[in-house]
């Protein structure tokens, strides 16, 4: 089977560099990412990736953000060095490097819906969005531009969670410890973006956006009758806010929007979740990705996890097509997709 | 098939009564619960569960905790009065409310400990421990006697989700929107509250506590594999903390302090996300709970969408068994159990 890994990680060389000299990657940070060559060194990660048949990646960023190691003046510049890079990357090794999202520098607005414009017309396949920006939520109208740039271009959005300066205070009160904010407060994050973006009126006004969330939907598949049922409910629970217009401005069921937004495999195995994550999504939402190299092997763990996990699934020829190569390459506009 | 119901809600009439006194309960939360007489009126209720053939219900109050309603001088009385009235409901009408959770004046640890040694010397069949205690984190050491007491008792804790004082702050910023923190904030806090007692090793210290998590395990079951490879790196993706010292002190593999865990079916529906639980926990650590009546109907729907996933499944007779009641009879020393 081909597989088209949708969302994964790396730093090209110039992005690196400049990362290693930013207060944080001077520190903890690039002490860390130095030690995972394949997320940093090409040669490394060619290698990883040479070790599976027939599979290639769409390569994005790793984090955090530009706009969390420097500040608004140099962010737009570094976000183009990283995005210059993957471009690069992909020229170079295309039979592995089949296409990259661009990252953007969010926190000067006007900026980054250049950067955006930028690289879509220079053929980034997609763009990849934290799910806020120093703690301001992506339906801020700041960020509209981004999603019509998106919309317009037709291509996706890739979603990835992100700490917010808001939950690191609320950490030290109760949340810190343990890094329970990475292993479950990304995911977290990441179903609140997709609700903010649900209810804020954002995928009604860009009904043609296509959004794919890191981790299968995060919480959302699982909870997926708790949604259809309690935000059916909206605004009966709690007050403060006036929801009945929220509701009253809703074009269908809650849960249809969620049920809009696509998934990736990246959930590092767990079988019976991407079962559960599918028959929620469906076949034509779901895309194949693995989160290369941050598995505890640094590189090669979740690629072989996740393809062990598809080879698994009873799943009909057409279905797994659509899901291991063919919605990546119609998505991202690869070969005939 | 016979059905207990491990986890759903009611006000007993005199703890509902001194509840409408309170300022939130003479307000916003007064005007919903009374909307909704299935979790206050005894009768209603009863003619809810009289619909069910073969149906229990071990009955816990519902939120929030007292010490969210009033003042530490009045939480202990107040939850007296709430323990009172189950146990009373309890003898009334043995054919359907089978037993009940007790809930404690966590505010007050003495007093909560003194409370829960007189619920269960007196027949309660659980304790319902909210996820924190006006933040405070359950693993905080002046909560340890609880577990203790429930340890030795046999008797299992239902943990529930509970909004904090500093998610409000944070909300504040990002979150508080449309109800984002009712609906998938609680599982969050559900999860980390579940990391916590993992990590600080509260588990280790009491390892014949039962724990039985709201909403089937809430995220851990769906993020298994990311919490099995995530947490097998603690210490190595973050800093500031001592890590490598608690990974040390663990007695085995994160990922099997969280499947001996239990969780309850209480989805709302989601076959789906059934099976992924079930997949986890197994079917010697899930039982059967519909959280009645919180449904759009007001009492009856969830009852009948659990009861209608657990028909769909495939389970050995066994295994539904098992679920379905037995589970419940042998934590809550029901009947044979």
């Amino acid at each position: 089977m081909r597989y088209i890994d949708a969302f994964n990680h790396f730093f090209p060389s110039a992005f690196f560099q400049e990362m290693l000299q930013t207060p944080a990657g001077s520190k903890d940070l690039g002490k860390r990412m130095r030690g995972i060559p394949a997320v940093h060194d090409i040669d490394v990660r060619r290698r990883v990736v040479e070790e599976f048949d027939d599979y290639t990646q769409v390569l994005s960023l790793g984090l955090p953000p530009a706009e969390l190691l420097v500040g608004p003046e140099q962010s737009p510049e570094l976000n183009r060095i990283g995005n210059d890079g993957l471009a690069e990357l992909v020229a170079k090794y295309p039979d592995r490097f089949v296409g990259y999202a661009a990252s953007l520098p969010m926190d000067v607005p006007d900026a980054a819906a250049r950067e955006a414009e930028r690289v879509l017309a220079a053929g980034a396949n997609a763009l990849q969005l934290f799910t806020n920006v120093k703690g301001l939520p992506l339906d801020d109208p700041r960020f509209l531009p981004i999603f019509e740039i998106a919309a317009k271009a037709g291509r996706p959005i890739l979603l990835h969670p992100v700490r917010t300066p808001a939950t690191a205070d609320y950490a030290s009160e109760t949340f810190s410890r343990y890094e329970i904010w990475t292993i479950l407060g990304w995911p977290y994050e990441t179903s609140v973006a997709m609700a903010r973006l649900v209810f804020s009126g954002v995928l009604d006004r860009f009904p043609d956006l296509k959004v794919v969330t890191h981790h299968l939907g995060a919480m959302i598949p699982y909870f997926s009758d708790r949604i259809r049922y309690g935000w059916h409910q909206l605004g009966t629970r709690t007050s403060g806010e006036d929801l009945d217009a929220v509701a009253k401005r809703m074009k269908k069921p809650v849960i249809e929007y969620f049920k809009g937004f696509y998934g990736d495999t990246a959930l590092c195995g767990s079988r019976a979740s991407v079962v559960c994550g599918l028959d929620f999504f469906g076949a034509d939402h779901v895309l194949f990705a693995t989160d290369c190299p941050f598995d505890p092997e640094g590189g090669r763990g979740f690629i072989r996890e996740v393809i062990a996990v598809m080879e698994s699934l009873d799943l009909a020829p057409d279905a797994r097509e659509k899901i291991c190569f063919r919605n990546a390459e119609r998505l991202f506009g690869l070969g005939d997709g």
